[in-house]
């Protein structure tokens, strides 16, 4: 898609740190510079976010996710993962092209990849009869 | 799996409000109160994570997850959504059962669920070096 630049770097008119590729994804780097060996997961094929993507295009995309993660653990000396995506502006998504970011993690790193998140407002009970509904009213 | 709580509530011996349930799959809402409408997609078959779990189970948990994350967009109003994971406890993962949070957002709903990273230490050549190795020295 023009404009869009996780497309720009996938037809290599970018430049990128390719950890990873194979015919349907890609794993680049992330340049934010926030931590360490952060990574983002991404298909070739441009969909949005989890919402619209075809169910082959997000199963390529996990099964890259799971062999990186299982790469960083088993042969370069991570001892955890965590996995992170947003879908939309509202949640934060700021490029318009599906990404999973990968976080590898060591044991006592002193990271929390927990948001900070401010409580519940709502009860679980209204929660749960809100989210139980198959259309909202 | 004995003594995990998960298999528990899947097995129907622990209460749990249940969101979503198919023959190999379960969402339901988390207890934390941290965050509202906050939920977690687990698969009934016992894996720790994403590191041990086969294509299969991970297939169907993100199939779930696409199909709850559509459902509170197309149908109950929220405008995005967030999806996390933790591998491992160095990840901060707290139930050795793989699950996959789930949190609706709106926009403007004053929540930031990017976690709060302390910046990289390292610069993006030596991540970019160190990540591409096939086996750790």
């Amino acid at each position: 898609m023009e404009n869009c630049p996780f497309c720009s770097i996938i037809a290599k008119k970018n430049d990128s740190h390719i950890i990873y590729e194979d015919e349907k994804t890609l794993v680049i780097l992330d340049k934010a510079k926030d931590v360490d060996y952060h990574m983002l997961a991404i298909p070739k094929k441009h969909v949005k976010n989890i919402l619209d993507c075809d169910d082959e295009t997000l199963t390529n995309l996990l099964f890259t996710v799971k062999k990186i993660s299982t790469h960083c653990v088993d042969s370069l000396g991570f001892d955890g993962i965590n996995m992170l995506s947003a879908a939309n502006k509202a949640a934060g998504q700021s490029v318009s092209h599906f990404h999973i970011h990968i976080i590898p993690r060591k044991n006592k790193d002193g990271l929390d990849a927990w948001p900070s998140f401010p409580g519940s407002k709502i009860d679980l009970l209204e929660a749960f009869e809100f989210l139980k509904q198959t259309k909202r009213p």
